[in-house]
């Protein structure tokens, strides 16, 4: 029998002293099983993760769960709720600038310092376990900061606090005006075919801040070290991803159904679902490592037509773009095209048409291959 | 010959001291004929209409012009260029709140003031040109204002001193999410039929800050005081209409020759195009008084899919949008349905997913009719 | 005795579907008196009213009470939140530009349409209790309308709501760089003594949607509209004031109790303290009518130092700013100095020293006089 | 004899197509000298530094100058310009949250890879002027990146490439409200006598992406591994300081003359004003390490009265901050007391009352001493 719990997680306290939660949606089985995390919008304009989100919950309730699937929408209730114009200000802490996903914790010399403690005959599910427990300790200690934290890395903490028992880690994201794609580690490349996203994006052990690195890095630095002192394999296969899947500050139910029977198929995969049919969908998928995602940025200011789409394979020399100069109305300057330096796949535009020099135009995939 | 004259006029000056102007397209026949005044992106956000003065300037080059085109693209200088995140803040002026479109100069009593001076055997001419001189005197005598206005006001002032020597006034909007929709003044009704708008709004002489209302209020009140002084009708024919061309936030040059091609019917049948045979389209338009033009407010917050689009007709009942509930997702209260009040057809939608409560979702035409 | 309730009045829903609610503490005593309406922070960054109602509370919770005040601080929970880089955005809906400040109720034609069912022979208790009774329908009435209503004007209406019932309303504001001052409205010039207040605005019956206007302007008009009508005095005394008690962003607790000390000076002279012994200040009082009450904007851009200081006389063609140009530090035209077009008294000045043409530098009384 | 020149270098162009530009102010002598870069206000809201700039222009063209000064006042155009309300959103590019002073340019590899062509016998002269021309050519490189850059680092590169070829950097900045305090590299602690600064933060060879690091740190590396591989000391003396001259949003024409007259010491001690007679002052002086400059977060949202003042001495447990919380105005949880864990000096704390968790209420010295 799967059970479902709710409840509210304290996450930030407002000028008026109000406490701010997020809702923590808990589905157990009877049976053992992976733990899986996933949470949306922590970025507060990427809403739509909230409603696969919904699709899941709805359907989770009805399966036989082995394992544990905590699921935390609307996770960032401070910049989901900051307007500015009709828009949703909510990328970024309004008040310095911080992205709202950058302040996870990582700390490569506490991997190193707890390797070193590993002995070569531990078996690995022990090692899994106490890793974890140091681990969440770490996290627990960061929280505890005696001075203090900014706001973002408390926010960010008290999730990863959360995350930080599961074995796969999914953060739902959107692009600006975007196509489907998902951001997966290296070491776990075959995941691609678990999940029906058309746009893979392989990245290395690397912390960048966000929610998937600081769910793998540890791991993967641990497995690294381990396998340097003792020279053979160690698979711990904790994993996070980035789904992007599609366009912030928009909300489609039947869509969040697509990207609900997608991540199904992964947690079918993953042994959460025992009774589950999900097959992950025949279908062209296309990666790239992240050194060939490539942004390409104005050396500019205008008004922008994006001729390009999202998704839509274009040709070196291709237009991308045709830019309005309103001094230059009645001549030839009046417009220009911008063209693709390569062969590319726009995975999301700027949304919108009037950007200054220096504006993340587009973010394309290049030198890209089919898996 | 039609002589294309451009020059810049300054509207503002920034905080680094550095002046801020916009340009000023002056297309002008050696033909006599009428004075048309076009701006765009009053509002910064959008944009649109930029291209649409875009491909009129293109077109008009090319033609034989009677009387004067105006055309004054960006008008808004401070409000295209204001970001926060990577939408345009363009409604309002960010320091104080002030509508971009609301500051322009209407002063009931000062046309009384010239009605009252009028003879009995004026004649039509005389009286528009001494009016246009008079009301030309007391917008400067309101940009001289001893202690100096706000920022909104001066900018409009001294478009609106470049418009005052207009028969018609083009004021070129876009809507959030937004289908074609025009304000026309009641008494210039016909008007609807020379443009290829297929919504049309009936505005009375109430004048509530906007351009068009400024343009024509003056020119119908004087008509007003004439008629009920001396008993008989008195025509000036000076118009001014608020074209709505699709949403905000996005540049289309192949939409921009669409609503270009309207503007030139509307030209020609104006007389400005005295060798030019265009001819607005066979369509159905639909017309709606002002005071059938309602806003749909939601009493509650969140995350919304629209379900209703605009420009299509909807039943009284039909779903219009979709609303999540991130609090309830483990339940049939995760979700609920909000349905058209009346018949009616939406032309615009908030442009954003989150909705806090009092936000305009929708706004409709009700009671609608054809034309 | 005096018993204090706490209750909390829902006033909006965020985006995450959560109710935004605000404190309302009543105190209330044994012997009849009048009911008196207090709140602070409807701008969401001029929060010192909120430490002068904790001061109020905090004193009256030990006197007698006759009669019943309600206080409301932090009454705008949504202005409060919006953080724009470290400041409050607090004078307008982030969405929209709509000042929190100007969405009260107010409507003559219902007015006149009560004063028009007025008998000569009604006495005036009854009046005002049935004129009471009708305002809060016509305000009920305008929350219910069948589309809804802007979150602005919501939250004035639940608010307007609570203060219908009030002989006194007291609605406490900061400037943004300003001394003390407070509007009062002409009919109640006296009322100037019994603060202690040293700037004092008398304003007409006109309404510009505040509270303190929406508060006496109803009862100003019935009063006109019944003298007219019978010949003879009507006095409601019906009250509303805007306390505008020093500089915005700005919490100090010793400085609450003045502005604390001087609000029961008022209290105790209505008759809400019997057995208090407030007594206002003597102490120098200028006041100004409204229409000398001067705003000076700029017509250029730069960087301002304010020599002149909220609360000090200035005489005419004294230097009252210096502004910085970037773009000649090394020559005279590096700075000019803004000087007094007349003798005056600043109340106020803009907050940030960059400023745009158009920007309110500086809030003024002129023909200011001693009373 | 000492020559002006001014220019003007474009950094950005805005969404209107119009290029930004700031005024590139240089004073050159006939004698030998060093070469001095002098920027302020690359965070918009900071602009105090602008009036020191105008004071040191003043003062330097009536004197005899060694080598030259180059000055850029409000070097950063979009930030001092984005507002939001009343107050400068001028820390973080507004579509990004980018912060305008992290995007400088340094890569330790390639201060490595010119190291290792270092001769033991080449001159210090020679390695100086060879690595700036590396160096320059290093950050032109980065700036023609292919698929171009965002607008904070363009600028920021625009801007170092000026100052890369100074043997001293002056970065003029602001503290929210805030005491003069100045970021000294340790390797040039003796600098600190040299300026007329109260309060010294000594930093350590670590780049995080601000111009005084972006200066130091390649000469400081580089000299590391001269030291390292030749076992000599090497001294190149470029040194960059970052300068925190009181609060932001402030000008004040007198406060910028205590400020140049102290950095007019320091060009003097550098040997740039030979015939100059400036000395610092004698006064106290307190430093401490970077590692000790604390920042205390809010874990509570509240309204704030700053009690301890930047500048002045709090001993642990003294008061910093009263309280404020809205719901308890009843009863002694009304407002709260935060206390000073150890003592300390604050340097700066947050501007604005309201504040939610997660705030930086104050930075502070602790461990300090008198140097």
């Amino acid at each position: 029998m799967t059970t479902l719990t709710k409840s509210h997680m304290v996450v930030a306290q407002n000028a008026s002293g109000r406490s701010m939660n997020v809702p923590v949606y808990r589905l157990k089985g009877n049976i053992p099983g992976p733990t899986i995390y996933i949470q949306s919008s922590i970025h507060g304009a990427e809403v739509q993760g909230n409603v696969v989100i919904y699709h899941l919950i709805q359907a989770l309730q009805k399966q036989v769960i082995a394992g544990e699937i905590i699921l935390v929408p609307n996770c960032n209730p401070v910049g989901t709720n900051i307007k500015a114009g009709e828009y949703t200000l909510g990328r970024f802490d309004p008040v310095n600038g911080t992205n709202w996903n950058r302040g996870y914790f990582f700390d490569a010399e506490k991997v190193k310092d707890f390797a070193d403690t590993v002995q070569p005959e531990d078996n690995i599910d022990e090692i899994r376990q106490q890793f974890r427990a140091y681990w969440a300790a770490c996290i627990e200690e960061k929280l505890a900061s005696p001075w203090g934290l900014g706001l973002a890395q408390q926010l960010n903490l008290k999730l990863q606090r959360l995350a930080v028992s599961a074995d796969a880690v999914l953060d739902l994201h959107n692009g600006p005006v975007s196509t489907r794609h998902i951001y997966i580690p290296e070491f776990a490349k075959n995941a691609a075919r678990l999940f029906n996203f058309p746009h893979c994006i392989f990245i290395p052990n690397v912390f960048a801040g966000a929610l998937d690195e600081a769910t793998f890095c540890p791991w993967w630095t641990l497995q690294e070290h381990l396998e340097s002192r003792f020279g053979r394999p160690y698979h711990f296969d904790v994993v996070g991803f980035t789904l992007e899947m599609g366009s912030q500050e928009v909300i489609k139910f039947s869509e969040g159904e697509i990207d609900a029977a997608s991540i199904l198929c992964y947690l079918a995969a993953k042994g959460c679902l025992p009774e589950g049919s999900h097959q992950p969908k025949e279908m062209t998928r296309i990666g790239v490592d992240l050194s060939d995602y490539k942004t390409l940025y104005t050396d500019w200011g205008g008004m922008v037509e994006y001729c390009a789409k999202p998704g839509e394979k274009v040709k070196k020399g291709q237009v991308m773009a045709r830019v309005l100069n309103i001094d230059e109305l009645d001549n030839e300057a009046g417009s220009f095209d911008i063209t693709a330096p390569c062969d590319l796949i726009p995975m999301l535009h700027f949304p919108s048409a009037s950007v200054l020099s220096g504006t993340q135009l587009y973010k394309v995939f290049t030198q890209y291959t089919e898996i």
